[in-house]
């Protein structure tokens, strides 16, 4: 049975500012729970259904029935279980292998995708300048399929990070060098822009080189490419050159 | 102003059963409904606010405050106007250059993310098995940004069309031969799978090669990339090798 406080305290989770002040996230369904589990994430609150609690052993649970796990849980189909986890507060960033920044990702959905997608390819930094949409927002949590505990991503102003990184730099725009013949060191940073906009200005100026997947076919009326496939098929040929 | 039955018309669209008794379906947005007007889609009915009617001389439209749009719309911001066209019936399939295939595709963003993958990769041809998610669907339609206009999107008993199509056949799954060691032929068709099933058995029997995409990476604990994520990393691939 859930308390009033418990009840308010996932409630305000689902915003931000209280995020960020108490340093806490949400993780909803059996899967992503235990993976977060498993990683060593400190664990505030951790309610389940009777099917799910009687799989997870010595961790402190909170019983609660379907009917009650469904009025807390921001998912149209509730996975058994609902957790708030402490925050991981990465140090430093390691400037090396291929470094991965966002400039202005505002999708939920692809932060997700693209946190899955280094996670894919080995990539354990992830840059994002701090407008990027909160990594802990459930759901972005709940895209990343349990790839957010394998991947540190790292909140910055991502001009000011730039300026001062001493690995290449290329940018994603749509006026640049073909991505499919550029040669890419092994250590780089690889920059995505915003959705609607691309990457800003002061960022741009920073790049060391801009690049564009070509466009193939007739007609080339395409405007852009998704953000996360853009990011895929960049990383993938990176990533690809350097084995 | 809208009248009773052109509100329950636009209501019948939102389900695929009324869109194929009809075939019809429904725009959303000034960018995608001038992209339908200029591929010559017919139109049964055009609906706009002031700002938008003035853009759109010659059309037959009817007049809607933005009040009147947001009660009819499904979209949390209605970009003043909603149009609805003619479904396309494309004919007899081409067999040549490369032809992506999916295999019970169900997220609309998903399709609709794959359907503008396939545009800027100049991919004229998508198959999609019967259960694949209708591209005529809403958040499909809204999720290709203008790319339906320019991708013919054929439903088909797809392990049918496989074994009597005379390209080779790749599957994507997780088993395969390495995406980057593999060379394809100009002419060929990628078979995309389920989101969490993945391809199913009478497809992957048909196959000529299973490809796969490696994983990097000490930890090797990711269990799947987005299936648009994956097709965007092996059409990138095959287009390339292309050129």
């Amino acid at each position: 049975m859930l308390s009033k406080n418990q009840v308010k305290l996932i409630q305000k989770l689902q915003q931000k500012k209280y995020r960020n002040e108490l340093n806490l996230f949400i993780v909803e369904g059996k899967k992503s729970i235990v993976e977060f589990l498993q990683a060593g994430y400190r664990l505030e609150l951790l309610i389940a259904t009777e099917v799910f609690a009687t799989a997870l052993n010595g961790q402190p649970i909170t019983l609660v029935s379907k009917e009650e796990l469904r009025k807390v849980s921001s998912l149209k189909n509730p996975d058994e279980g609902l957790a708030i986890f402490h925050q991981r507060q990465h140090k430093g960033i390691l400037q090396e292998g291929v470094i991965l920044a966002l400039d202005n990702v505002q999708d939920p959905g692809n932060l997700g995708t693209l946190i899955r997608l280094c996670d894919w390819f080995g990539i354990e930094t992830l840059i994002c300048n701090s407008q990027t949409v909160d990594c802990y927002n459930p759901k972005v949590v709940q895209a990343t399929m349990g790839s957010l505990t394998r991947v540190a991503v790292h909140y910055v102003d991502l001009a000011g990070f730039l300026a001062t990184c001493a690995l290449p730099l290329y940018a994603m725009d749509l006026d640049g060098e073909n991505l499919y013949t550029t040669e890419f060191p092994e250590d780089c940073v690889l920059i995505l822009g915003n959705e609607a906009n691309g990457i800003s200005p002061e960022v741009r100026a920073l790049a060391d080189g801009i690049i564009t997947i070509p466009r193939f076919g007739k007609l080339q009326q395409t405007e852009s490419l998704n953000v996360a496939m853009a990011g895929a098929i960049v990383v993938s040929q990176v990533r690809k050159l350097d084995n």
